[in-house]
């Protein structure tokens, strides 16, 4: 695709994938690492160079086969790279003035600060004596985090100092490190974004993830994150702005804590590819790798890449450790294989425990679903293989997960009727939500919810109303999603008056009304139009009916067993 | 993933994307092929052979390396692998029998009818001579195919005879070959579809896909393809009795001929990944080449892995063949760079005129926006670059687009009312189908056609009716499909009579009723369900909302200016 010529800092996994998206486009890369690393595996070229990428003479040889540098690590020799941009004018992205920042976790945070970003706090520990950790005890409390300011990941490097009494311990484990302390940050969720800069200082999200980490190393990830949308929002706007500080171009994680008051502080920033951005390759229609690769040689980015495929897309990855037994890890990876919209990745990398051998994406229309076939994957459940979208994700409803139904009311005396409604999408394990909405009396509230709703993620939203039922007209009239519209009955007209009020809407604002007080139908009526594209919802239905029909000739049976006087 | 290792006859495209494929899954595989050849680009092995998959002593190197042994290609020599399973027991697929058999087209074709697979008419050419081939023009008429029984492919090695008079040119274009010929077969559209067989012999067939070829090279291929679902569904059956006739395992690519009569012929056999699957790399959750590798070493295959990813799911391929201009192709593929939904394979060949030299996967959620996509793609059109799923695909409505809504009603005098809103629809540019179905008098064809439309891929049902209107509820209680009820006003009562009979559905059965006669609603709660999944009818919902907003207020503007007597 591009005649210039890459070369990579690096041939561990994530090498390994950037190959992989560079092969496609018929871009050449070059590798610097030991010989038969992964990248090199899947890159039949004479011109690697062995070696470490933190030795200079290593980098300024792979220097000399290439237009562009990029790395796949930061822990590399930033001043080489420096040296050779300067004397040589060769393009290295990210900058190596980003990657020695970054290196160094504190000078990253106080960039950060200085560029107007939220990060944890923290204190540089000046001298790596027991009086110094003492004195940032007395100071953040305990505990605290005393972190190694380079060469740390998954979680070596890190101390948690508990009490005053862990200060002795601490030193004895990071003592030769340059150190600095972090105040304790009781997050409730760890996030994170990739961010893709182009080489126009264009920056790009991903969707916000959550990351779950298992003694430090990162376990799974959520694709979109189960928050709320305005965190994610948030989230990805902090990114943003932490990657639009640093000059250059490539790719970005940033990685951040969720306080409980719904504040975000970036932890950590990576220069390249990373681990919580891996469901990308399935989930997204540009993967992260292919993003950074087209970044540092300038080849065009198409619009809205970084979207999850559509609307409907969840996905959760799943690193694959090395197991205790070696190559026991490879049970996990069978039962992937076995697993509908389950792909495997395997980085060719002997097997060690806890080594990370590959990962598993796992792609789907609700999380749910994906988290009943990471439960398989993991063979912790009795239950078969999960077959294609079409079983129940009823366990997790009513839990975190985003709502595809919204439920609506013009007052709290409607509620009665209405929940028997809600009741059924309980039933039916269909995520949503229930509140009061009043076109008269709160009309500003009432946009606002149309307004937003498809925002949020609602399918479709359900209105119940009685008198001069103005609610679902007057929100279908606000919002392009589907209405469907509950006659509820009042004191006088039986219902007939909120019935015509909902049903006899002007030509260009459908409501779709159902019977005067069958909220059961409107749900009914809801997961039908769920079922319409996902066929998850649909394969409920049909269930549904069938068990309706059952019922029914059940009774009859009995009916005609025991008589209709006895019946 | 398996300690196989897979030696692969040929490192062309194929082969390159059954490596990428193996890797992924951290399977060894070594090549055979010239050196530099695609695959090996992209596999740094020194084991690998540099030689001719037609050379038996090439071919008996590799099979010392492996444990399986596999073909991208069927022009190897088979009886040189035939001897060396004979004699070493390694295991070979598609078996060296299926191969030899694959190779002569002729013999193929008498297997073929042996198994009793519906295959195109066809006689061997005893003796290259003229006689011969008059004596074919007697038998068939003119033109007739004539076409070498080996080593024919992307048009070569065929000859159409026009008349008595093409004869001698015929016979000097392929005198050398050993010939055979086939009834003109007037084809309307070419099908395609892969199969592939597991080891214990279950086969499994990815979806029917359309192939368009220019000057007889695959140009384009539509997945799926665009025929009624019960001709895809007799193609599925006939590749899959096909594949079921060859013994082993692995993928077949089974091309076939769609006449007037809608009978369908197969063409021709690949017993390898072919052209016409490339699509499944982005639209299906496990590609053609991870199918084929898991099949060959034996590793599981997961449930529905050859489905498309969602019910909703449309892709083009396009392959990119080298233009008259060296490397003037990647022009093309630059534009698809900056297409979002599309995806660039570059296959790693110097550029040739002609020469297959990648594809693009367009992958969307219908076939008119993977088109629009395409003409983008194709310097075709002045439209800037098309940006997610949220523009119009008015252009194709009313094609041969599988219909997404079905209007029916229970008489011919509901027309007039129900035919305003098949016009909304047809505004819109969704696709759609409009019949007559009463549930009184036609009650088998009712539920035969509420029971089918799910699996014809409606997406929602527009019903109306007047008086004792049954057939919304009735077609409700049939399918898990969303129904929407259009009551139609009768000589009495005012149409109050039909909406109670529609909207008063019991628990159960929802109906999703509009105003009376108001079919214009009914329309525009279809475009509202189809919006609630596809990004493009939300869009095209939004845009039509905010138009009537503004029609509304260009009116108050011309009332206020010209006052309300003049208005």
């Amino acid at each position: 695709m591009d005649s210039k010529t890459v070369g990579i800092l690096g041939g561990g996994q994530l090498g390994r994938m950037i190959v992989e998206s560079a092969h496609r486009l018929n871009i050449k890369t070059i590798i610097l690492d030991a010989e038969k690393s992964p990248a090199k595996q899947i890159n039949a070229l004479d011109e690697h160079v062995n070696g470490s990428f933190t030795d200079p003479v290593a980098i300024a040889e792979l220097a000399k086969k290439c237009d562009v540098l990029t790395v796949e690590i930061e822990h590399v020799d930033a001043d080489a790279l420096q040296e050779i941009q300067d004397k040589t004018g060769i393009e290295i992205y990210p900058l190596p003035q980003t990657i020695k920042l970054i290196q160094d976790k504190y000078l990253q945070k106080e960039h950060l600060i200085k560029h107007g970003v939220e990060v944890t706090e923290s204190v540089a520990v000046l001298e790596n004596t027991e009086k110094a950790l003492l004195e940032v005890g007395e100071k953040y409390g305990y505990p605290y985090m005393l972190k190694s300011r380079t060469l740390a990941y998954d979680g070596r490097g890190n101390f948690v100092v508990r009490t005053a009494d862990h200060v002795k311990e601490a030193l004895q484990v990071l003592h030769d490190r340059p150190l600095y302390a972090e105040k304790w940050c009781p997050f409730t969720k760890e996030l994170a974004v990739m961010v893709v800069r182009s080489i126009e200082g264009e920056v790009f999200a991903y969707p916000t993830v959550e990351t779950i980490h298992t003694n430090n190393i990162c376990h799974l990830v959520y694709a979109p994150a189960r928050v709320a949308d305005t965190i994610s929002e948030r989230a990805s706007i902090l990114a943003k702005n932490a990657v639009k500080s640093f000059p250059g171009c490539g790719i970005f994680g940033v990685e951040m804590f969720l306080l409980p008051n719904n504040e975000l502080l970036i932890n950590e920033i990576a220069p390249r590819p990373h681990n919580s951005g891996h469901y990308t390759i399935d989930a997204c229609v540009t993967s992260q790798f292919e993003a950074h690769i087209r970044a540092v040689v300038g080849l065009p980015m198409p619009k809205n890449f970084t979207s999850l495929t559509t609307t409907s897309t969840n996905a959760i990855m799943y690193n694959i450790l090395g197991a205790e037994k070696p190559n026991g890890e490879l049970e996990d990876c069978k039962r992937a294989l076995e697993t509908p919209h389950a792909s495997v990745y395997l980085y060719g990398k002997s097997t060690r425990h806890n080594r990370k051998m590959g990962h598993v994406n796992i792609v789907s229309s609700s999380m749910d679903d994906c988290e009943r076939r990471l439960r398989y994957i993991l063979g912790q459940t009795d239950e078969s293989i999960p077959s294609s979208e079409q079983s129940s994700g009823k366990e997790l409803a009513g839990t975190s997960q985003k709502p595809l139904v919204g439920i609506i009311m013009g007052s709290d005396s409607d509620l009665p009727v209405m929940s028997v409604g809600a009741n059924i999408l309980k039933k039916f394990g269909v995520p949503f939500e229930v509140t009061i909405v009043s076109a008269h009396r709160t009309p500003h509230r009432m946009s606002k919810y149309a307004i937003e709703a498809p925002k949020r993620g609602l399918k479709c939203i359900i209105a119940g109303a009685g008198g001069a039922a103005h609610l679902p007209g007057m929100v279908a009239a606000m919002t392009p999603l589907p209405v469907i519209g509950v006659p509820v009955r009042g004191s006088t007209l039986d219902g007939v008056d909120s019935l015509h009020s909902i049903v006899q809407m002007p030509r260009g604002i459908p409501v779709a009304t159902v019977a005067i007080n069958n909220s059961t139908n409107a749900a009914l009526l809801a997961v039908r139009i769920l079922g319409a594209y996902d066929p998850k919802w649909f394969s409920e239905m049909s269930t549904y009916m069938q068990n309706m029909e059952q019922e029914v000739l059940d009774k009859a049976e009995r009916l005609e067993s025991v008589g209709y006087e006895a019946y």
